[in-house]
C-alpha cells in the first residue's frame, strides 16, 4: 500500500530539492535583488533565513559591482519606476557578461499594460526562471495558464515557469512538477510571492538545472508555510513564523512533508 | 440601569460600523496607496488583514491605470519627495475623473512648512476624509483642535476630519463621533497612524457616508489594538498581534468592545 | 573572588551606559535618519522602543527643517542613490550649523568602491561616531581592524569607532571598550547593524561623550538581543522580540547582564 500523496517520484524530486536547499545553506549565495519597496525587508529576511546573503541597491553607479559580485539576480517589477528600470537594464547586462542566472517576477502586470509589455521584453533577455501567478501569466501571454500553454511558453522562451497558486506548477516545457504544499495564510501576507521568487534566485545560484531549482524553492516555501501555519494565529504571526520555519527547515522536514510530483 | 460607556447611540453607531467592516471583507476593495517608505509593508499587511487589496506603485506611467482600477486612494505625505508629488497630482486627477474617493494623511506637517502648505492645497482638491493627529491639525489650521475648530474646518473644507489621539474624534461638521478605544502601545509602533488612514480609505471604498466610514475604520483599528495589547509583551509583538486581531475582528467583538458615541 | 566577566570597571562603564539609556527615555530625542529602504521600518521601531522619535524624509525641500528640528542625525549608506546623496550633503551642512551630532554607518562599502570612497569623504566631515563591521573597516582603511589600527583611525579622524562583531569594540583612540554581549541570531536578521547605528545616534543626542554614547548603544542592543534570544524560535520571532526586549530594558537588566570592560 502506498500513500496517495507520495508516489515514488515524489521521493526522488523531494530528495533532489532537499539537496538544493542544503546547498544554499552550505554556500550562502549572494543574491542581488531589484525588488519593490513593500517587499524589501521581508525579502532580505527570507533570504537570510534560507542561508543566502541579500543585497538591494539600485544606484546606477553601484549596481554593476553588486551584480558582478553576486551569485544570482532577482528582478521584481513591483513599485517599478525609472530608477529600478535603469538598474534592471544594467544588472541584466552585467549578469549576461558574468553568466549569472537571474529570475523575473512580473508582479501585478495584470494591473498595468506598460509593465506587462516591459515584462515581455525582459523575458527575451534570458531569465533562468519566471515566478508568477495565474493573472500575471494571462497578462503576459493573453491566454489561460493551462498545462499546455505553460509548457509551450517555457519552450518558446527557453525558461522555467514557476506558477504559484493553490497547486504550484513548475515546468521547463519538458518536465512538469506539481507542488501541493502551502497554506491559505500565504495569500494574506504581502509580498509572499515576491519572497518566493527571491528564494528561486537563491536556488538557481547553486543549482544549474533551473527547473529543479525553482521546484526546490517553491517546495521549501510551501513546506515552511505549513510549518508556520501550525503556530500562527493570523497573518501577522504567520509572517513572523514563516521566517522561523524556513530557518529550521531541514532535509527530514522537507522529505516528510513534500507533496510534489 | 445602563452601562456608562454604552449609551443607546453607541449601539447604533457600532452596528453601522460593523456593517462597513463586513462590507470591506465581502467586497475586497482595491486601495491604491501613495504612502511613505516606512509604512509601505505594514500598510499592505493591515489592508490584507482587513480584507482589502493594496497596491503601491508611484511610477508616472503606471499610477493612472492603478488608480483607475482601484476603489479608493490613499495619499500619505510621509517621506514625501518629487516622485510622490508627481504621482499624487496624477492620482488625484484620475480619482476625480473616476469619482473615486480618496483620503489624505498629512504626516508630520508640523515638522515641515512646505509640506504643510502642500497639504492645505491638497485639501482644496476634495479628499473624502483627513486622518491626522493634534499637532498636524494645528499645523494645518494654525489653531487648536477643539471641537468647534474641527467642525468648522470640516464644514469649510467639505470633508471629514478623523483626529486620532487618546480619544479619536470624527466629524463632518454636523455629526461628531468620539471613540475611546485603542491602547497606549499604538503610539509605540511606527506608522500606526498611517495604517489607520489606509483603513479609512478601505472603508470609504465601500461606504458613501465618509463620516461613518472614517468612524468605522478608527473604531476597528482601536478595537484591534485592544485585542493585540492583550497578547503583546511590547511594541514588537504588538505590531504583529494587531494584524492577527484585525484579521479575526468580527461583528461580535466590535459590538462588545466599541466605546463610541 | 570575582567573576571573570565583571571586573570593577565593568560596573562603572555599565552604570554610565545605563544613565545614557535612561536619558534617551527621559528626553525622547528626535533622530533624523537617512537610511536604506530595507532598514527604514525596523529602524523607526527600534528608535521608538528605545524612547526616541524617528523621522526619515530625504526630500531636498524638507530635509533641512527636519534636521534643524532634530537632536541627532544618522547617515546610513545602504541602498544609496542620488536622492540620498543630495539629502546627506544638505543634512550634514545643517547639522554642522546647528552643532548637531551625527553618526555614519558605511553599509557594505566592501561591496562597492564608489561607496567606500564616499564614506571616506564623509568621515572628513565630522561624524561623532562610525558604526561598522570588520569588512567595512577594512574597505575604509585598507588595513586589518586590529586594536592598534582602530585606535589610530579614531585619533586621525577625530571620531569614535564602534566596530561590531562577536565582540564589539568601541574606541576614541584613547579609551577602548569591549562588549561581549549579543547573540548569533543578530546576524540572521536584516538591518541589525543599521538599527544599532540608529541607537548610537539616539545616544549621542543625549550624551556629549561619543565614546560613552556609542558604548551605551551597542551594549543596549547586545543585552536586548540576549533577552530576545531567550524567547525567540528563529530569526523571525527574534526580530519581534528584540523590540520588546529593548522596550523593557532597564537599569537593572543592563547592569545584571553587561559584559563590558
Amino acid at each position: 500500500m502506498r500513500e496517495p500523496d507520495r508516489l515514488p517520484s515524489t521521493v526522488d524530486i523531494a530528495a533532489a530539492c532537499a539537496d538544493v536547499i542544503e546547498r544554499v545553506r552550505a554556500h550562502s549565495p549572494r543574491v542581488h535583488c531589484i525588488t519593490n519597496a513593500v517587499a524589501q525587508n521581508f525579502t532580505a529576511n527570507i533570504l537570510l533565513a534560507a542561508g543566502a546573503r541579500p543585497s538591494m541597491t539600485i544606484s546606477p553607479e553601484e549596481i554593476g559591482s553588486f551584480v558582478a559580485g553576486a551569485d544570482a539576480l532577482l528582478v521584481n517589477l513591483g513599485t517599478f519606476d525609472a530608477a529600478r528600470r535603469a538598474a534592471t537594464d544594467t544588472a541584466i547586462e552585467v549578469a549576461a557578461e558574468e553568466s549569472l542566472p537571474w529570475v523575473l517576477d512580473p508582479v501585478l502586470i495584470d494591473r498595468s499594460q506598460p509593465r506587462a509589455a516591459y515584462a515581455a521584453e525582459l523575458v527575451t533577455r534570458g531569465p533562468r526562471a519566471l515566478r508568477l501567478n495565474r493573472a500575471e501569466f494571462t497578462a503576459l501571454t493573453s491566454g489561460e495558464p493551462d498545462g499546455e500553454a505553460l509548457r509551450r511558453y517555457a519552450l518558446d522562451a527557453l525558461t522555467v515557469i514557476g506558477l504559484t497558486g493553490e497547486t504550484d506548477v513548475v515546468t521547463d516545457g519538458t518536465r512538469v512538477a506539481a507542488i501541493r504544499n502551502g497554506h491559505p495564510l500565504m495569500s494574506r501576507v504581502t509580498a509572499m510571492g515576491c519572497v518566493a521568487s527571491a528564494l528561486v534566485a537563491a536556488c538557481v545560484a547553486v543549482e544549474g538545472d533551473a527547473w529543479l531549482a525553482t521546484t526546490a524553492a517553491l517546495l521549501a516555501i510551501g513546506v515552511a508555510g505549513e510549518g508556520a501555519a501550525a503556530h500562527a494565529r493570523g497573518p501577522g504571526s504567520f509572517a513572523t513564523e514563516i521566517l522561523d520555519a524556513l530557518d529550521r527547515l531541514d532535509r527530514d522536514v522537507l522529505l516528510a512533508r513534500a507533496k510534489v510530483q
